[in-house]
C-alpha cells in the first residue's frame, strides 16, 4: 500500500507519466502526445487512476513546462501562466491532478525537477549543496538546486533568456527569441541552430563550424551561471547536447572564458567531472517528479 | 554578559569593526586603514580584546574581501586566497581572530554578509527567500541569499565577472578586468568609469552620457541575475551607485532588457520596490557580520 509515487513530466510535445519509486523501481511508464489540455490531462489521469484507486500511490509530482506559478500562496499556484502554446495558458495543471486523484501533489518546473532528479538519484550529486541543470533543445531551460533545495525566488530561473556577448560582425544571425532576439536561447536553442545553418541540428555533422559557435554561446551562459550561482556541478542535457563533441567543446570554452579566475581544481583541471551529461538520460525530469512526490509524501502533504 | 557581538568588515582599503547587537544597538565602531595583515588585524584585535576579556562578546562575524575559502572542511577555510593585494594572499583571517579572542567566528564574503545584513535587519526583507546585493565601487561584487541562506556552492558568487553584451562599435572601451577585459566589472566598476571618461566617477555630472551607459551595463548584469537567480529583491549599493540618477536609469534599463518576458508585477510596475538602495547605507557589510555572529552564537559555535 502507498508504496509507489506518480511522476509526470509535462512537456510541450509530450507528457511522460511514470509509476514507481526511483530509477531502479519503475512499475509502468507511458508517453502521451501533448494535444489539448482536456485530452492530455485526461489520458494522464486514466493512467494513474487504477493505481490511486487501489491505494498504491502516496503522492504525485509534476515537472511542468512553463512559465508556471510556483508560489503556494498565490491564487494561480500550480498553473501554467503565459505559455504561447494554444489552450494551455492558465491551465490549473496541479489542481486538476490533485482533485481527480485525491493525493498530495508536488509541483515545479520541468528543469527544476530535472535538477532535483539528478541531485536525488545520482549518488555522486546527492551531498552537493548546489547543482545546475541546463537543457538545450527546443528552448534552453535551467533548473537550480541552491542550498540543497530547488530555487524558486520571485518566479523561477529563466536563465535560458540571459544576455550573452554576441559579435554580430562574426555571427550576423539576429537570434530567434520573440522577446529578446539574441539572448542565449535566441542564439543557441535547437530551432536557432536550424534557422542559422538551414538544416536541423541533428543533421549538422561533427566538425561543422556550427558546433564550435554553439559551444561558445552555451559556454558564455554556463560561465555566467558559474559566476552567479557557483554550482558544485553542472548537468548539461537535452537533444542538442547529445551531439558527441558538444560537451568537450563547451568544457574547453568555459575554461577559456573563465580564464583561470576561479581557483577551483574542478574548473581548472577536472572539467569532465564538473560539466557532465545527465545520469538519468532523458528521464531526469520525470524521475525528479518522483523524488518530489516522495518528499511531499514524507512531509505529510 | 555575552550580550554583544563583534562584526568586522574586512575591506581592501579599510576594516570596519563594530561591537553591538544590530543597527539600533551599536556600542562602539572604528575604522582602520588596511595596511599589512599584521598591523591591520592587530589593531582590530586590540579593539575587540577588552570586550572579549570582560566576557561581553558571544561571537564574531567577519565579512571579508576576497576571494576567500568558505568551505568549512577545507584546510584553508577562512583564508583569503588569491587576492592581488600585497601580503594578503593566504592570510588566515578567520583563524587569527578565532585563536586570539577564543570566540566562535562566522566567516563569509563582504557581499554575502551585506546581503545577509540587508535581509536580516530590514523588516521588509526578512521574510524573503531570496535577495541579491550588488555593490558597484572599486569592483563589482554580488552577494546572494537563496532559499533563505547565503549562497556558497563551489566557491561563492563572483557575478561581477559575468559576461555581458558589449557593442564595441558604440563603446570601443576595451574594459579593465585583468582576467576578462570587458566583463561587467571590467566595463562598469568605478575605475572603469574613470578610465573611460578621464575623470573620477564622482566628478561626472548628472546628465553626462556616462550614466546612461553605466546604467545599461549594470542592467544587463542585473537582468542576468533576475534570469538566473530570480531574487525577490535586489539591493544596489556601493559608491558609484550613490549617483542620484543611477537607480532610476538602471530600473528603466532592466525593464527594457527583460522586455515584459517575466510577468511579475514587481518587475512590470513596481521596480522602485524591487531594486532598492541599501537600507543600512554603508553598514550593510558590518551589520551583516553582526547578524552572522548572532547566528553562530545561537547555534552554539
Amino acid at each position: 500500500m502507498n508504496r509507489w509515487f506518480g511522476g509526470i513530466e509535462a512537456g510541450g510535445t509530450k507528457f511522460i507519466c511514470l509509476v514507481g519509486a526511483g530509477p531502479n523501481t519503475i512499475v509502468e511508464e507511458i508517453r502521451i502526445p501533448t494535444t489539448t489540455p482536456v485530452e492530455t490531462i485526461g489520458r494522464a489521469l486514466k493512467f494513474f487512476e487504477p493505481y490511486a484507486r487501489r491505494g498504491e500511490l502516496a503522492a504525485v509530482g509534476i515537472a511542468s513546462f512553463g512559465p508556471v506559478d510556483l508560489n503556494p500562496s498565490s491564487s494561480t499556484y500550480g498553473c501554467i501562466t503565459t505559455t504561447p502554446k494554444p489552450g494551455w495558458a492558465g491551465v490549473d495543471l496541479r489542481g486538476q491532478i490533485h482533485r481527480a486523484l485525491h493525493l498530495p501533489v508536488a509541483f515545479d518546473t520541468d528543469v527544476n525537477a530535472a535538477a532535483f532528479g539528478e541531485h536525488t538519484w545520482n549518488p555522486e550529486n546527492h551531498s552537493l549543496e548546489s547543482l545546475v541543470y541546463m537543457t538545450v533543445g527546443t528552448g534552453i531551460g535551467v533548473g537550480v538546486i541552491a542550498n540543497g533545495r530547488p530555487l524558486h525566488g520571485l518566479l523561477h530561473s529563466e536563465a535560458g533568456h540571459m544576455a550573452v556577448p554576441h559579435d554580430i560582425n562574426r555571427d550576423p544571425f539576429p537570434g530567434i527569441c520573440p522577446y529578446h532576439g539574441d539572448c542565449l536561447e535566441g542564439l543557441a536553442c535547437g530551432p536557432a541552430l536550424a534557422r542559422r545553418w538551414g538544416c536541423p541540428a541533428e543533421a549538422l555533422p561533427a566538425g561543422h563550424p556550427a558546433w564550435e559557435l554553439e559551444g561558445e554561446y552555451l559556454a558564455f551562459g554556463l560561465a555566467n551561471l558559474v559566476y552567479t550561482i557557483s554550482p558544485q556541478r553542472i548537468v548539461l542535457g537535452g537533444g542538442v547536447a547529445q551531439h558527441p563533441d558538444l560537451h568537450e567543446i563547451v568544457r574547453r570554452q568555459v575554461q577559456r572564458i573563465l580564464n583561470g579566475y576561479l581557483r577551483s581544481p574542478l574548473l581548472l583541471e577536472k572539467m569532465d567531472q564538473y560539466l557532465v551529461p545527465p545520469a538519468l538520460g532523458s528521464r531526469s525530469g520525470v524521475l525528479g517528479a518522483i523524488a518530489m512526490a516522495r518528499q511531499v509524501a514524507e512531509r505529510g502533504g
